[in-house]
């Protein structure tokens, strides 16, 4: 984002029209979701004398980059794509490698003709992160970027968290009673919000690239942590069992894709468990553990690196109190979203066990806070202030 | 009630015109806010050809009822009030006593030459409760009820529940964090919401006739429980004090108003603290405990009793997590404020003492919830499902 620091800012140097190019360049690339990661979701417009000459966006992971798909429409239709403008709502790629399914977007642009490109991110990946510019640059096009940056951004949470701090992007979903609680005495916690809640973080699991919950409610709640009161794709399930101790009965292992299902455990965990699972079907991913760390739980620097190895940009952490507090503790967290149910639950389990703050000012203070309410519950979200944990 | 229910329904039985005049006294009703306790607010207007003639409301306790009000105010400036009609928010009285300031509104009512009187609530009192009404119609006035009915009854939570239920209302304001806590490990818990908020606490404070604190939060906290940060009076302040350990030194005892200082204590309580805290000038409600009631602190339902025999309707209860949880178990509650912060506190104070429910079904479900946003906080409100605790 260098480039944009010197220059005016966006609003005076790009027109209403350019907003409105790029704000549908923003709607294309939605249509991608929960189809591309780890790419990014990518939009992209094809412009001439205020005419729409094509549009594309990429579609799943290995498919055709959004700029391909918009000259690609562009042309089907017979269009001259001399002198056009082109709105991107990420950098366009400029390199090759045996892992990419698609040659570099700059060259095809370059040799469209194309004259004008407007771009709302640069793309954070080591290998494109202004390259993509500059090259379009050296071979004389226009090229502006910072147009509905902040808004293009919020398609990619997962993909610009992993490439600016080297882990996917954990969103923490906590449905609570009004009094703090997960969980009634007995460990019931079904159903604490009602259906409109559930279906939002039924949306959420279809936009993420993974769920991820302690054994303890995968035991409790036996979840099957898949996305059935809206439409969308199942997330990875990915359930902490450091000594694998949740039973092979659980329903995450019985699912028709239970090759979804993953568990991540310490090595030093029982062979014999392993190849249980193993047979059920789900996969396995063990975590090297020092005898402090085992002490304490998985190590989740080491399991949000296995996940993202694996090409997972983004988790929701589903639960429970001591998997929450974990997270939260270790700073590695980036949004977080309370559903509150107008209930009182007494003493059951206080949804996020943590070390507690030994003030009120050194309490963990939400950033952005957003409120909704979604009939007679309340959705609060905030995001992390990174450094103040 | 009961002469309502055989009646058409209100919105068939009133123009739109009463119903404004309706709402006009039961604005003018609550400009004896904070004063009249235990009297309930009261508004009355006298129109005739639908111009109003005079206007009254209860302005403190001891003072001329509203009816008697309006009436003075219509005749001062030289109206014939034959012929006219009265709105009054709550039934007129009918009886005189050795306690009761005023003569018998209904009187003064019929001698006006008053025709037609619409009320919306009738008066629960045990020596009213319709006779009002009735005595009205005996000599010959047409007199119609239950217009904007809940409406008026709000103004008087506190004078309804006490009639109706034989105790003061008791509401209950919780401040936390969004994980449900209400003070951070070391106790702090200073300021868990921001003022936008307390301001709202503070006009609460100001029109309920007492707060109520348990021995613990005033010694942590140290409050004033005063009215500050909006105009009002100060209400009572009460705390639960068992066995009289708070410290001669609190703020409560070195305000200005400290009279209104009272302590609840058991009967067993050292005589030799009770003397200091009555040198002090605050005031000393001593409550008899078996051994039994002892142990679980002073029995609510007694102290509840004590308040209201002191003239106490309405109660505010600000904590700490112990008493809140005690009015929650035993079901003394109407209505519970929780104000919601954007900050987590870890392992702090659970915002609720209580035996939790055993299932998500058997948690205390609200009823009639309201949601407010107060900048990044959360006001969440509902009230008690009475028989169902």
């Amino acid at each position: 984002m260098k480039r944009t620091d010197t220059a005016p800012p966006a609003q005076e140097r790009f027109s209403l029209q350019d907003s409105l190019f790029m704000r549908r360049a923003i709607s294309l690339a939605r249509r991608g979701e929960g189809k591309t990661s780890p790419n990014p979701l990518v939009g992209a417009l094809l412009v001439k004398g205020g005419v729409i000459l094509g549009e594309g966006w990429h579609r799943r992971f290995g498919a055709l980059h959004a700029e391909a798909e918009a000259v690609r429409a562009a042309l089907s239709k017979g269009h001259s794509l001399t002198g056009a403008s082109l709105y991107c709502t990420l950098e366009p790629c400029c390199f090759t490698s045996p892992e990419k399914h698609q040659p570099p977007c700059t060259d095809l642009i370059v040799q469209s003709g194309i004259r004008r490109v407007i771009i709302a991110n640069t793309d954070p990946h080591r290998r494109v992160n202004g390259r993509g510019i500059r090259l379009l640059e050296g071979a004389g096009l226009v090229v502006e970027t910072g147009l509905l940056a902040q808004e293009a951004e919020e398609l990619n949470p997962g993909f610009f968290t992993f490439h600016r701090r080297g882990r996917p992007y954990v969103h923490l979903k906590i449905a609570q009673s009004l009094d703090g609680g997960i969980a009634a005495g007995g460990g019931d916690a079904r159903w604490i919000t009602g259906e409109s809640c559930r279906k939002i973080v039924h949306r959420l699991r279809a936009s993420l690239d993974a769920v991820l919950v302690g054994r303890g409610t995968a035991q409790a709640d036996d979840p099957e942590l898949t996305v059935r009161l809206v439409r969308g794709r199942n997330p990875l399930r990915v359930v902490l069992d450091s000594r694998l101790l949740l039973s092979p009965a659980a329903r995450l292992f019985q699912l028709p894709d239970r090759g979804k299902t993953l568990i991540v455990h310490s090595r030093a965990a029982p062979v014999g468990r392993a190849k249980k699972i193993q047979k059920s079907g789900a996969a396995l991913v063990s975590i090297e553990t020092s005898p402090e760390e085992k002490r304490c739980g998985l190590p989740l620097c080491k399991v949000l690196a296995a996940l993202g190895e694996r090409g997972v940009r983004s988790v929701l952490v589903e639960g429970g109190a001591e998997v929450f507090g974990s997270f939260l503790r270790e700073g590695l967290w980036d949004k977080i979203s309370v559903f509150i149910a107008p209930i009182l639950l007494g003493k059951g389990r206080k949804c996020v066990e943590a070390p507690g703050a030994a003030s009120v000012a050194g309490a963990l203070h939400l950033k952005n806070v957003v409120i909704k309410k979604i009939g007679n519950y309340i959705l609060m979200e905030g995001h992390n202030v990174y450094g103040n944990n």
